[in-house]
Parts: structure tokens; C-alpha cells; sequence
């Protein structure tokens, strides 16, 4: 009686509910402590301190029925303002106040952006490995979802098959990095060889190809690698930002996108996306957050013990024979499996206490995703398992 | 560049900005304290102060990445838990913690209920006047909003007129009591007859017809006068509830929706529900507020503020000429334009920098709502102004 639609996805769901399960199940067996789950993205580095402290200057300095009340949909003039000003600073860009628009987490930001641009039938492309969530958000708005396949020598975007990819129907590129699940940041390079090639295409076609730049793991970047910011770059840009991994805010719902003050048709896209904001059901971005986020601006979490993770388990990996790219930020390792069932891969590490998600999972069949934002000593205590694991297919 | 839709659907939006923008212009003229804007319904009482209370307490008792992570896409289990059990008390209902998603706000919740249920094509009916917001979400999922005209003897839902336009492409029927705009309560007879009809049609065509209550008043009724429980009239009943008025906390976005546990298919329901709220972009709703939820249940914003103005502005009203109702809950009178165009109405009333909306944005003509979640001072201030706006028609 739900949907048809609706009747597929929450079958296709029952599958990766049965794997939770199953977690469950193995922590009870054998206690929590012995189960290894790096499956999920959810942060365990705590969030600054600075965000508690905001709250409580925020309740006690201002009025509780603006704190907690509507505001333009869009979001508080004030905190979109002081974004603006931040990431002129940081980036050298020129946006103002009306260029940012407060959204629920990336995830409702890219819906709101997508519900805004896309009609029925029109094509976005992305690069596999990709967030499979991406699927669902062009299908909500009846666009197709074009998956450019990996580059799996360096998860760089691969742009001369972007570039046969491009139809009259393209209307956006979605990008993610650093990317979830390779830990890949696109290089200048690659971005720059990105914007020609739909600067060009926009010419062939006399169209207008959007891009779309999520951006949830910006922050998360070792070793002082700069990862390149879109609207230097690309005039019909929107970058859709998250406070989930910077602050460690996930459940929150937090976010902003920004539009390039450039972009074609500015002032009806900015309207639109304060429509589908409205719409859509989300209203607006939740107040309390919005305003903690104008008094955090510029603070993180504690990334090195991001770090210290990466370099605990890629070294460990690598050194008993696993193949994987050093990931430059985010928290995640892609590894090579080194049988070509990712899935059954996924099913016999699960015999070693290991939770892990299969790389189909992402457009990219015989690699895995580690989600390595759990404690260090866990990961720590997981080092046999995954030796155990590899001598398995010795 | 934006979609077709979308563009049409800016348009609308910006001559209701533009009333925004008219209101400043008066603001800036006469000064704030003598524009009285009675367009919006953004609650003037501040929230109870058991909010701030428990927010201060859950940020030193409860671990953050607890308080700010990802749970189950359908909220925090113990919170759902206690929703549950706080409603089987009052409302002597049998739900447990599966029966509750949390939302955000109560437009997330009815956008996860319709994303859900609807094919293309599909009807969902309402009965004017109602909240226009409906429209665009049936029209989300490509759904048709069929509207029954007003009773306006009573503003109760017209059952006759219901059962003839319910056809085999009927999925559901949308309530919402307290009414906004009329502060109407659908009477207990009302809902009695209104589920004979659906349990009638549903046998007739041998469907299946939601109903789906929205509920974000449901607090603020005044005079002792009860609203009846859905669940306790109806099988295929979804409760889409909100916090936004209850406990003034319209800008966090925090609600919830209740589904009936007898409900037809209710597991691929529940299912539905789960995958609709992450795929939307909403993910999950705001996760320290669905704490403070927990934390608050009873507690309820100081209704007899909301009374005071009713009683005040329904006295002065249907005393010098209008013609209205008297609300018995939500904080709207909906009151009979003495001229047959409402929006000219509108106009004219702005004259006395009185700022309301008119009917005809409700599905009914001929009327204006006006939103009394003002300060009390404010809406004594206005009473000379309805006065010589009443005087112009006579």
C-alpha cells in the first residue's frame, strides 16, 4: 500500500538493517569491546569545547523566542553574514550574506539544491567512487544519475570520460571531496581540468551544467594538503557544507551552501533554493544551531586523532599486504580485497569480528571501506583481526 | 536555468515577499511599535522553562557524541520510547517506540508520510480552509491535492462533499484541527463520521485511505475542550505532531509522527517512514532536541497568554461589526471580510498598518486570518486601527 518506489528501497534497506543487526548480535556474543565496527561514519572525536560554551552564551544572552523561532527560510541574516565574511577570508572569494543559504545538514542541502535545478528526465554525473545516497537525492527530483567510473589508480576524477559522458540533458557534476570512501582531495589540477572541460560543453550545448561541490570532510585534512575551493575555480558553483565532521555535530542537522555570486540566473536560483528549503518540509535550518555556528566559525575538532588512526591502521595494512592509496583526509581507507567479491569479503571479515562496507556499496566493486572515527584504542585492539583476515586468502 | 517548476513556484513566492517587504517600509515609517503584524504565526510566548533547563542538563550529564551523533534515521530509541509511553497515558493508546519517527518539525513529517504512501498520480484530500503548504507537498511526490470547499456555517470538514470525492486513486485524507486559519476543533462527531465514510470507500474500492492528522496546536486549545485522538477513531492513521507551538520552538524543527500500530502493512510502513526521512536529506531530526524532548514531555508554553489576546480581539471585533467565530484553539481568528475581495481587503487594512493574510491563501475567499501570537500590549494598540478600518465599509 506504500509507494512502488517506496516498496524497492525499503526492501533494498531490509539488507543493510539485517547487517547492523548482525553486529548486534556479534557484540552480545562476544561483548562490545571485541567487535570492530568501521562501518559507519559517525564521529568519535568529541566536538570542541567551544560549542558547548556557545549554547550556554547563547541561552543566557539572548531571547529564548529568537533563539528558538522562524526566521527567513534561508536562514538568520546575521549568522549567513558572518559566514560570508569567513570564507572571504579563507578563500578569497566575494560572497555576501544573500550568496549563503542555512540548510539542514548537506544532506538537505543537496536536496534543496537539487529540487531547485533539476526537471524530470535531466542527467547529474558523478565519479565512483561516490556516496550512494547521491542516487536517491537525483531520483527524489526524477533526474538520472550518471556514475562516471573509477579511476582506480588514484581516485582522481577521471575527466576525459566525464567529458563523452556530457549530454544537452547534463544539468550538474556532484563532487565530493576529500572523498567518502577513498580519502582522495581532487587535486587543483583535477579541478581545473574539470571546470574547462563543462565550460566548454556549456558552450557546445548552449546549456548551463551546474556544479556541485559537497563538502562535508573539508576539514578533515592531514598533513597541510590544501583542498582546493570551488569557487575559485568554476563560476556555476555550489558548494554544500556540513558541520557534522568539522564540529563532530552529525545528528544536528547543520549546514550552509554557498553560491557563487557569479552564477547565471542568480537572483531566481537563490529564490529557488529558498523555496525548496521551505517546500521541501525543511522550513529552515535549525535555529539554535544556526546561531552556535556564527560563534564557533573557525573552530574543529581535534583532527590528529583522525590521524593517529590513519597512520595506525594504513601502516598495519599495508606492511601484512593490503593495497590502498594513503588517504590525504576524511576518515576512511579504501582497500583493494584481495578476493574479487567485495561482498564476501565484507561476510568473511565479519568471521574476524570486523565490520566493514563492501566498496559496491560506493560504484566500486573489489575495493572496501574502513571507517576508521572510532577510538584509537579500538583500532589498536582490531590489528590482529585484520591480520587474521589477510592470511585467511594466503 | 532552475526547473520549470521551480520557477513558477518563485514567482508566487516573491509577491508574498514582497508583502515582507511592504510591512518594513511601515515599520520604517511609522516605527516598529506601530505596525501591528498579525500575518505570521510565529509564537510571541516564550518557550517554558523547562527547555533551557533540560538543555543545560543534557549537555553536562550526557556524553556530546552521544548528544550531537547519528542515531537510527527515525530518532534516538529511548526517546521514541518515551513519547510512546507518555501517549498511551494520555490518550489511552497502545504504541510502542516502533510506532514513533521523529521528524523534523512537523512539514519534515508530513513530507516523510507523503514521500512514503504516494504513486504519481495519486489523490490526497483536504477540506478548505487549509494550511497552502499542503499543496506543494502532495505535489513533491506528484500527487493531486483535492479540496473540499469550506462549511463556513462551522469550518467542520463537509463529510457529504468528502464521500463524493473520494475515488479509487483516493491515498489520503489530510486534517488539521486545532484548524489553522480558523482555531476550529474538528468535533469528535466530525472525526466519527469522516472514519465511517473512509472505512466505507475503502471497502467500496478495496483500497487502502490514510488519514493523516496534523497536530502542531493540538496544545493550545482553550475552555477545557477536548481534541480528539486520531488513533482512537481511525486504523490507518498517521499523527504528524510538532513542538513548534506547544513549547514555542517553531525555528528547531522538532516533531514527531505516530503510527497507528494496527495500521495495514505497518512494517513496510515503519520501513517507508525510516527510508523516506533519510533519503529526503532530513536524516534524522535534530538530535538534542529530540533529548529535550524526552526531558519535557508535559510541559506545555502558558496558553492563558494566547486566551488573553483571543478574548481581547474576538470582543473587540464582533463588537464594532466583523463577523468570526469564536477560535477554541491555535491562535487565529478567521473573520468574514465585510467586502466580497479579500485580498482588497488586505490592501486596504494596511492603510492602518494592520498586516493580515488574506482567505483566499487559505482556499477560502472572503475571509482574513489573523495570526494574534503578539504581544498582548500590541494587540491593544491595534484596536483603534480594526475600528477605523472596520468604519471604512460602512
Amino acid at each position: 500500500m506504500i509507494s512502488d518506489k517506496m516498496e524497492k528501497l525499503v526492501a533494498g534497506s531490509s539488507l543493510i538493517r539485517a547487517m547492523f543487526e548482525e553486529g548486534k548480535i556479534l557484540a552480545e556474543r562476544d561483548g562490545i569491546d571485541n567487535v570492530y565496527d568501521f562501518s559507519l561514519g559517525n564521529p568519535n572525536v568529541e566536538p570542541p569545547e567551544t560549542v558547548k560554551n556557545a549554547i550556554i552564551e547563547i541561552l543566557s544572552e539572548e531571547a529564548p523566542n529568537r533563539v528558538h523561532g522562524y526566521m527567513n527560510n534561508s536562514g538568520f541574516e546575521d549568522v549567513r553574514e558572518a559566514i560570508a565574511n569567513y570564507t572571504n577570508q579563507k578563500y578569497q572569494t566575494h560572497v555576501s550574506a544573500k550568496h549563503i543559504v542555512m540548510t539542514v545538514g548537506a544532506a538537505g542541502g543537496l536536496n534543496v539544491i537539487l529540487k531547485t535545478l533539476l526537471n524530470p528526465g535531466e542527467e547529474v554525473v558523478t565519479f565512483a567512487p561516490y556516496f550512494t545516497e547521491y542516487g536517491h537525492y537525483v531520483n527524489n527530483y526524477d533526474g538520472n544519475l550518471i556514475v562516471v567510473p573509477p579511476n582506480t589508480d588514484t581516485f582522481q576524477p577521471d575527466i576525459d570520460v566525464l567529458r563523452q559522458v556530457i549530454t544537452p540533458k547534463t544539468k550538474a557534476v556532484i563532487i565530493n571531496s576529500p572523498n567518502n570512501p577513498t580519502g582522495v582531495i581532487y587535486s587543483s589540477e583535477t579541478i581545473t581540468q574539470l571546470a574547462n572541460v563543462l565550460n566548454e560543453k556549456q558552450k557546445e550545448y548552449n546549456t548551463t551544467i551546474y556544479l556541485i561541490s559537497d563538502e562535508p570532510y573539508r576539514e578533515l585534512v592531514y598533513d597541510d594538503i590544501e583542498v582546493p575551493y570551488l569557487l575559485n575555480y568554476y563560476t556555476n558553483t555550489f558548494v554544500g557544507y556540513s558541520y557534522s565532521k568539522s564540529l563532530s555535530l552529525p545528528g544536528e542537522r547543520i549546514g550552509y551552501i554557498v553560491v557563487h555570486p557569479e552564477m547565471v540566473h542568480l537572483e531566481s536560483t537563490l529564490g529557488g533554493l529558498n523555496v525548496a528549503n521551505r517546500i521541501l518540509g525543511f522550513v529552515n535550518a535549525p535555529s539554535l544551531f544556526q546561531r552556535v555556528i556564527a560563534k564557533t566559525l573557525g573552530s574543529e575538532v581535534d583532527v590528529s586523532l583522525y590521524k593517529k588512526n590513519r597512520d595506525l591502521l594504513y601502516e598495519h595494512l599495508t606492511k601484512i599486504g593490503f593495497t590502498c592509496l594513503e588517504p590525504q583526509g576524511a576518515f576512511y581507507l579504501f582497500v583493494k580485497t584481495p578476493i574479487e567479491d567485495d561482498r564476501q569479503f565484507c561476510v568473511d571479515a565479519k568471521e574476524y569480528n570486523l565490520l566493514l562496507v563492501p566498496g559496491s556499496a560506493f560504484g566500486c566493486p573489489g575495493y572496501v571501506r574502513i571507517a576508521y572515527c572510532i577510538s584509537y584504542q579500538r583500532v589498536e585492539n582490531s590489528l590482529p583481526a585484520f591480520t587474521k583476515l589477510w592470511q585467511r586468502y594466503e
